[in-house]
C-alpha cells in the first residue's frame, strides 16, 4: 500500500509541525507516533479498507486510500496503548515509546543535575533541589505513550475527516469508523479482563479474538471501504461473513505464532505473552485439552515472571500433545473455507485480492 | 447549563446499550463514563461554547448545546486521564474510575475462587488454576480506565458529528475541536514532563496552564461555538484574547484551591499534589521567592510520599510568607481585568454573561 505510506508520511509532517508549533517541547510525542506508524506494519487494514471499496465494483479512487490512512493511523493508537497495557518491552525488534520515553524522562534528570553540578558553588537555586524524588519515569512513560496514543487518535479521525465524499456518505463512514474504535477499546477491555478470569473458555477467546481482529482488523476496514463508495446491504453482508472469518483466523494464526514463531521475524518474543498469562484461545483450548499434570505445568508458567525458554518449550510439547496446535490451525483453515465461499458474487479484481488475502492471513510466518 | 445535562443524559443512555449490545461485559466501561459526565461538574466548558455563540450575535440554537456537550465528553476523558495520569484516589468525593475497576478485578477473583472452592472434588478442571497469580488488579483498573477514556473521546467526536451545520461550518468546527483536543493532550504532557525538570521556571508553568486551561477550557470551546455560528476572525480574536486570560486565571485560582481550599467542598486533599510533586505556577513562583531554608522545606516536600497536613501547613506558610500567593492572586485579578476588558464589542446578553464568567472564574470556591 505505497500510497497509504506517502499519506501517512505527508499528514505526519504536517502533523507533527502544528504540534511543535504549539509547544517545542511536544516533539517526542509526534516522533513516538510517526515511529511506530510509519516505521513499519504490514499495512494490512489499508488493504481492506482498499479491497472493501473495490468489492462494490468502484474504481479506485483516494479516497479509499485517505480512509485506509485514517485506519492505519488508529491503528498507531491501538498498539502503544496495547504495549503500555501488556508492559511491552519491545516491538518490531526495537525498544517500545513507553521504554523510550521513559529513558529520556530520566536522561533529562541526568541533565539538568550535571548542569546544575557545573554551576559555581552559591550560584543556583537549583542547587537544593538536588535532592528531590527521581520521579518516576517508568511512569512517565506510560503516561507519556498514552499521551503520544491520544494524539494518533486524534490524527486519524482528522485524516478520516479528511476524505472529501458526499455528506450522506460521509456520515455513515463516520459511524463505520466509530463502530470500529469502539469494538477495538471493548475487545481489549474484554481481552485484559480475561487474563483475570479464572474460568475462561474457550468461547470466551473467541468472542475477544472476533471483536479484537475479526471485526477491528477485517471487517470494519472492509465495510468502511464499501460505505465509502455507496455499498448496499448485500456487499455490507457479504464482507462481514468474510471479514468475520478472516479476522478470526487472523488472530488463531497470532496465536500460533506468537507460541510458535521466530521471533526474529515476529519481533516479539513467545515469553512475553506467557509472562503476562495471556488466555488466547491456544492457551484456553490447551488448558481445557490438558490430562491434571498438563494443566498443573500451563498454570504455574501462565503469569510467572521467570518464565524462561525451556518453560516455554514445555508449554509447546503440551499444546502439540494435546492436539490443542492441530485444532487450532483446524480452526483457521474452517474460518479460510468461509471467507472464501462468501466471496462468490464479488466482481473481480476484488474476489482474487480478496482471495489471497485469506490465505496470506492464515499462512504467514509475520 | 440544563439542556446539555439532558443531552449528555440521553447520548450516554444510547452510546451505553450500543455498548453492551456488543458484549454485555462491557458495562463497568459505560458506568465509569456515566458516573463522571452526568455525577457532576461545573460544565463551563458547555457555558463557554454556548456564549461563544451568543458572542456573534446568534440567537439560542441547539448545536451549540450539542457541541458543548462533546466538549463536555471529551473532558470526562480528559478527567478519566488525569486521574490515572495522577494515581489519584479520589474525584468530586467519590473513588475514581481507575480504583473501582481494580476493586471489580479484585472481586472476580474471589467469586471466581469461592465457586471453584464450592465444587465437588475432582469436578472442576478449574481446581488447578487456583494457584494462579492473581493478576495485578491496579494495573487492570488503569488499563481499563484508559480505555473507559478512550470511549468517551469516541462518544465525544459523535456528539460533534451529530450537529448539524453546513458543511463549511462543520469542517470549521472540527478543525476547532481537533486543536482543543491536541493542546489539551500536549498540555497534560509538559505539566507531566514538567515535574521532572528541576529547575522548572515560572515561564514554564504559566505555559502549562495556558495550554491546559487557557485553551482547553476557556479559549477554544468560546471559538467552537463562535465558529459553529460562523463567526468571523473579529469575535474569534477577541474570544482568544478574553479566553487566554480567563483560563490562565482559572488555572492559577485552581492552584491556590489546590493548596488552600476546603476539601469538603473542592472533593479534592491539598496533600495529593504536593505528595505527586506538582510543579504548578503556585509551586514555582513560591520556590523561586524563597530563602535558602525555605526552598529546602518546600523541596522536602514536594514529591514526598508521607506528606501530612502539618507538611501542607508548613509550605502554606512559605507560601504566604514569601509573597507567593498576595502575587499569584495579584496575576489572577490583573488577568481578570485582561478579559472584561476585551469585551468591548460584544453584543448583550453575552458580554454580561461573558463577563459575571469571568468574576466567577477567579472568586469560585470550588
Amino acid at each position: 500500500m505505497a500510497p497509504v505510506d506517502r499519506l501517512l508520511h505527508d499528514v505526519l509532517d504536517q502533523r507533527v509541525a502544528q504540534l511543535e508549533a504549539i509547544d517545542p517541547g511536544l516533539e517526542p510525542l509526534g516522533r513516538e507516533i510517526r515511529r511506530l506508524v510509519v516505521g513499519g506494519g504490514k499495512r494490512l487494514r489499508p488493504a481492506f479498507v482498499y479491497w472493501g471499496h473495490r468489492a462494490t465494483g468502484a474504481d479506485h479512487d483516494d479516497v479509499a486510500i485517505a480512509a485506509g490512512a485514517a485506519v492505519e493511523m488508529l491503528h498507531g493508537f491501538a498498539l502503544m496503548q496495547d504495549d503500555v497495557m501488556d508492559r511491552s518491552n519491545r516491538r518490531r525488534g526495537a525498544p517500545t515509546a513507553h521504554e523510550i520515553l521513559a529513558q529520556e524522562y530520566r536522561d533529562g534528570e541526568l541533565r539538568t543535575q550535571a548542569e546544575a553540578s557545573r554551576r559555581p558553588v552559591g550560584d543556583s537555586a537549583d542547587d537544593d533541589h538536588r535532592g528531590d524524588p527521581p520521579g518516576d519515569a517508568a511512569w512517565f512513560g506510560f503516561s507519556a505513550a498514552i499521551l503520544a496514543s491520544d494524539l494518533a487518535v486524534a490524527w486519524a479521525t482528522e485524516l478520516l475527516a479528511s476524505a472529501t465524499l458526499p455528506e450522506g456518505r460521509a456520515a455513515a463512514a463516520r459511524r463505520v469508523f466509530a463502530d470500529l474504535r469502539v469494538e477495538v477499546i471493548g475487545g481489549q477491555y474484554l481481552d485484559l479482563r480475561l487474563a483475570g478470569l479464572r474460568d475462561a473458555s474457550a468461547t470466551d477467546a473467541l468472542r475477544v479474538a472476533l471483536l479484537k481482529s475479526g471485526r477491528y482488523t477485517v471487517t470494519r476496514p472492509l465495510q468502511l471501504g464499501a460505505t465509502i463508495a455507496g455499498g448496499g446491504t448485500e456487499v455490507i453482508d457479504t464482507l462481514q461473513t468474510y471479514g468475520d472469518a478472516v479476522g478470526t483466523a487472523f488472530q488463531l494464526r497470532d496465536d500460533v505464532l506468537g507460541l510458535f514463531g521466530d521471533p526474529e521475524r515476529t519481533g516479539k518474543s513467545a515469553v512475553g505473552d506467557l509472562r503476562e498469562g495471556k488466555r488466547t484461545l491456544l492457551v484456553v483450548a490447551a488448558l481445557e485439552r490438558s490430562d491434571p499434570a498438563q494443566r498443573a505445568a500451563l498454570s504455574a508458567t501462565l503469569g510467572d515472571p521467570d518464565v524462561d525458554e525451556s518453560a516455554a518449550d514445555r508449554v509447546r510439547d503440551i499444546v502439540v500433545d494435546t492436539g490443542t496446535l492441530a485444532y487450532v490451525e483446524g480452526l483457521a483453515e474452517q474460518r479460510q473455507h468461509v471467507a472464501k465461499d462468501a466471496l462468490g458474487n464479488v466482481p473481480e479484481p476484488a474476489k482474487a485480492a480478496l482471495s489471497d488475502l485469506a490465505d496470506l492471513v492464515v499462512s504467514r510466518a509475520v
